[in-house]
C-alpha cells in the first residue's frame, strides 16, 4: 500500500487558528489540506488503499505529526474548510510519541520528518521534486512512500535524511513546477493506471 | 492554447452564498473553485496558456457562464474561499449575452453548453468520461477543449450537443472514477510533458 508524506516547513502546530483564514494566519495548512484531498477524494468514494502523513513544522509546538489512514478514515470530505476542522482535533490532542487518535482514522503524534521515516523502515522513498527523473522511466512499486514538501521545499537536513535511506529515487512529474496537491493526483493516477 | 469547460449542473447562479458554506449552500460551488485552482495554478506561478468556462446551471438564474483567462488573471490564489470571493464578484454582474468583465481576466455572461462551445467552434472537443478510450492511447492537441462535469455528470441533452460537434474524443484517465479537478490536473499534466 503507497503511503504519501508532505512536510509542512512553516505550518502551525496548535489549534487555535481560524476556519475562515487558512491561508493567511496557518503557516499554509491550506496546502497540506489539499494534499489530504488529492490523497483520499475518488468520485463519491475515499481511497482505503493509501496512507497519508503530514509534519508540521511551525510556531508554537513543533515537531507534530498527523497520520490519516485511508481504511479507516470517517467523516473526510473534499473542501478546505472541514478538513481544517479535522486537523484542528487532532492539534488538541496532547503530542506524544505515540500515535493517538483524534476522530476514525486521524492520529497525532510528536514526530518529525526523521521518526516518521524511521516507522517505515524497507520501504522505498520516492522524492518528488523537478530536477529528478522523470516518471514516465520509473517503475513504480505499490508500497511507495512518496516524499514531497507543502508549500516550502525540504530543508537541506530533511534531503539528507531521505538520501541517507538504502533506496530513494528523485523523481520529477514534468517539466513545470507544481503544487504538492497536484503533484499527489498525477502520482496516484501512475499508480492507478500501472496496476 | 487549450481549455476547459466544467458544467455545475447545480451551481448556484446568484451571488448570494456565504464564504463560511461553500460546499453545503452554493449547488457545490466548491466542485469548481477546485477546478480553477487546478487549471491555473503553479508553484509560484498562474498558468498563462489555458482558459477555462464554468458553467453554472443551478437556481436562481440560470444559466451564467464564468470565463477565466489565463494570460489575464489577476488576484487568484490557491483557496477556494478566496476564490469563491472573485467569483462571487462576477456573478454580481448582470448577467447578458456579452461577457462583462468583473475582475482582471474573469468575465461572466449569461449562456448554457451549447451557448460557449459555438464560440469555440473548429477546434476538437476532449469529452472527459469514465467509458472513454485511454489518454495514453490520444494524440492530444495544444487547442484541444476538455469538457468535464464538475459534481453531476453532464445531462443526456449535453451528452447529445457534444456529440453533435465535427470531432469529440471521448477520454478517460484510468480505472477509476475521479473528482473534476483531479481530472483536470492529469490532463494539464498529460499535455506538460507532450510539448
Amino acid at each position: 500500500m503507497p503511503a504519501f508524506l508532505v512536510v509542512g516547513q512553516k505550518v502551525c502546530t496548535d489549534h487555535k487558528f481560524s476556519l475562515n483564514d487558512l491561508t493567511g494566519s496557518t503557516g499554509r495548512l491550506d496546502v497540506l489540506l489539499r494534499c489530504v484531498n488529492s490523497v483520499f477524494m475518488l468520485s463519491n468514494d475515499i481511497r482505503r488503499d493509501v496512507d497519508l502523513y503530514l509534519v508540521l513544522l511551525g510556531e508554537p509546538d513543533p515537531p507534530r505529526a498527523i497520520l490519516f489512514r485511508g481504511r479507516e478514515l470517517k467523516y473526510l470530505n473534499p473542501d478546505e474548510r472541514s478538513t481544517a476542522a479535522l486537523v484542528k482535533n487532532a492539534l488538541m490532542k496532547e503530542a506524544t510519541g505515540d500515535w493517538t487518535q483524534s476522530t476514525p482514522g486521524i492520529y497525532a503524534a510528536r514526530r518529525g520528518l526523521a521518526e516518521v521515516l524511521a516507522e517505515l523502515e524497507g520501504r522505498r522513498l520516492v522524492y518528488l521534486k523537478e530536477d529528478g527523473s522523470l516518471l514516465s522511466g520509473i517503475t513504480m512499486r505499490p508500497d511507495d512512500i512518496f516524499v514531497l514538501g507543502g508549500k516550502e521545499d525540504l530543508s537541506a537536513e530533511h534531503e539528507k535524511t531521505i538520501a541517507a535511506r538504502p533506496e530513494t529515487l528523485k523523481v520529477s512529474l514534468g517539466p513545470r513546477s507544481l503544487h504538492a496537491d497536484h503533484c499527489i493526483t498525477i502520482a496516484l493516477n501512475a499508480l492507478d493506471n500501472m496496476r
